[in-house]
């Protein structure tokens, strides 16, 4: 049978429609996230604001904290280089720099505060492909057959107050101060 | 005038009426909190699960954010007697210690996550009653005559691995967890 001359539908190619909609409900959740109107995020704001139906939104993600760790999934994954420098110190110092500085986007901070308050699985999506980037830069170190920190503690000293700082208080996540928390790590 | 005979009016105290709104609400929030649905936090909600009318929790509180900032203050004001056992390391040993107990009780976690997932000023509520403790206990030592460290560098060493791991993570804030970040504090 001849290919049909109706034009091609845009929803012809697998996943297509799907696709549009996680992308229109993703692009919802980030402008409901920074409204100042601070709306209560629920699914059907967001499927209102998506222009989709809530039972689509239901269907797919099930609750808001499923929906906020697939966007995070998105957000935090990939798009960072983890160090190389050659140096350990050099490394976290450019990693705690790269974090400070992403958690000092507005836009992150209410996705990753967002994704606190609704105490769900996001907040492990969150913290871990940052926990897997450190744990690559101190096992290379140790590749090369150096003492390195173990990955607990770098946490502690390193994640842990660039997260508590963001998420707590209003003071600046500054390059200075950053620099310092790798300098309690690594005495020299 | 002679007194009215008429029975008093549960209402003739004043703040009567208003104390009890309040603790309607404030136990309203602390239910929806722990409630296992997840619905969202909004005013008509907590009313509602109050019963009381929205208006009036709109008109006293303004926002979510500010209700769980009052929440807040009554759940971490005063509550908490400052160790004083003549040594730094002990007090800041025990004061770890009792925060890791207070963040394990799923009630306060889930108070903490929602204000951090507000973005409000409920946030800094939370952290400046523990800070306070901090200070004081680091403020004692220093009027013995003796070194201390930085109350910012006491913020990052304990009180930051302690809310980032509660709020973050799902791993236990076990005591001998807390008693190794004091240790890392103050080396021997």
């Amino acid at each position: 049978m001849p290919a049909q001359s109706s034009p091609p539908r845009t929803d012809s190619r697998p996943g297509g429609r799907s696709a549009r909609v996680r992308a229109a409900v993703h692009q919802a959740v980030k402008e409901l996230l920074t409204d100042e109107a601070g709306d209560a995020l629920t699914i059907p704001v967001i499927a209102a604001r998506a222009g989709v139906h809530a039972t689509t939104v239901y269907r797919r993600w099930g609750s808001v904290g499923e929906l906020l760790a697939d966007v995070a999934t998105s957000r935090f994954s990939g798009d960072v280089v983890v160090p190389d420098t050659g140096s350990l110190r050099e490394d976290l110092e450019r990693y705690a720099y790269d974090l400070a500085k992403d958690l000092s986007d507005p836009d992150t901070l209410a996705l990753v505060r967002a994704i606190v308050g609704t105490g769900g699985e996001g907040a492990g999506v969150c913290r871990m492909e940052r926990q897997r980037q450190l744990e690559a830069i101190i096992e290379r170190e140790q590749g090369r057959g150096n003492q390195v920190p173990t990955i607990e503690r770098a946490i502690e000293a390193l994640l842990a107050p660039l997260y508590y700082r963001a998420v707590f208080t209003d003071q600046a996540l500054s390059p200075e101060w950053a620099r310092t928390l790798v300098s309690h790590l690594l005495p020299r």
